[in-house]
């Protein structure tokens, strides 16, 4: 059902050096960058063999990763798993019992569709599964 | 200077839960269980395109993981990349200043040769690089 780990998802505080570290010292090339005001966050994705690093700054700190800096500090988000079909993975999920916070994909960064599973029924990991958008302007 | 994500390392309480959660929720075939004695884990590396999640059970509360569990419970503990080289990669990073747990590689999980930055110098998340064992028996 997932095909590849899409990226993984790190909350930072300072954007700036995250991307730096990344890009300046990993050798990870920037790809994208977007606001996205629905999830609140300033993300940054950058390219690592078929996967991606998405740098997340919090809008506010009234957001859900705004309130994870808070109480566990930047670290490690989320996971995100490709999928080749986001509404046949939901309905296999969900046939299977697996608690979900998205019943229905939402709109992704650069135009994917993606759907977080809860973590109570991920082993207390926050998962997301991502259908990339076929092109990329 | 790293060719795609290794693994992602997940901290779980209950091995067989999270076994067989990866596995038979989500797809996964396991492909190698190993007991670390040295790391204080019984480890299983589960395929997910060219990358791998590895579930890790502390041995003992006495030991990184037992502590890392006890201090913020189960989920996502460190991430893994590949490289070809590591001494090469070692070298480098050593070079542009990252602070480095590992100056020298360890011998990781299935014959792998394994070493870990310091969280300190890679944004507060735990990074290990990781050059594979090129026969895998």
């Amino acid at each position: 059902m997932f095909t590849r780990i899409d990226h993984v998802g790190i909350a930072v505080a300072d954007l700036d050096a995250a991307v730096a570290l990344h890009e300046r010292e990993y050798g990870m090339p920037v790809v994208h960058r977007e606001t996205v005001t629905a999830q609140g966050v300033e993300a940054v994705l950058l390219d690592v063999g078929e996967s991606h690093v998405e740098l997340l700054r919090p809008l506010a700190d009234d957001t859900p990763v705004g309130r994870f800096l808070a109480r566990r500090g930047p670290g490690l988000h989320h996971v995100a798993y490709g999928v080749e079909d986001i509404e046949a993975a939901l309905a296999q999920l969900g046939a299977q019992g697996i608690r979900l916070i998205d019943e229905v994909p939402r709109t992704g960064i650069r135009g994917s569709r993606v759907a977080f599973l809860h973590p109570s029924g991920s082993g207390s990991v926050l998962t997301e599964i991502v259908e990339p958008a076929t092109f990329h302007p």
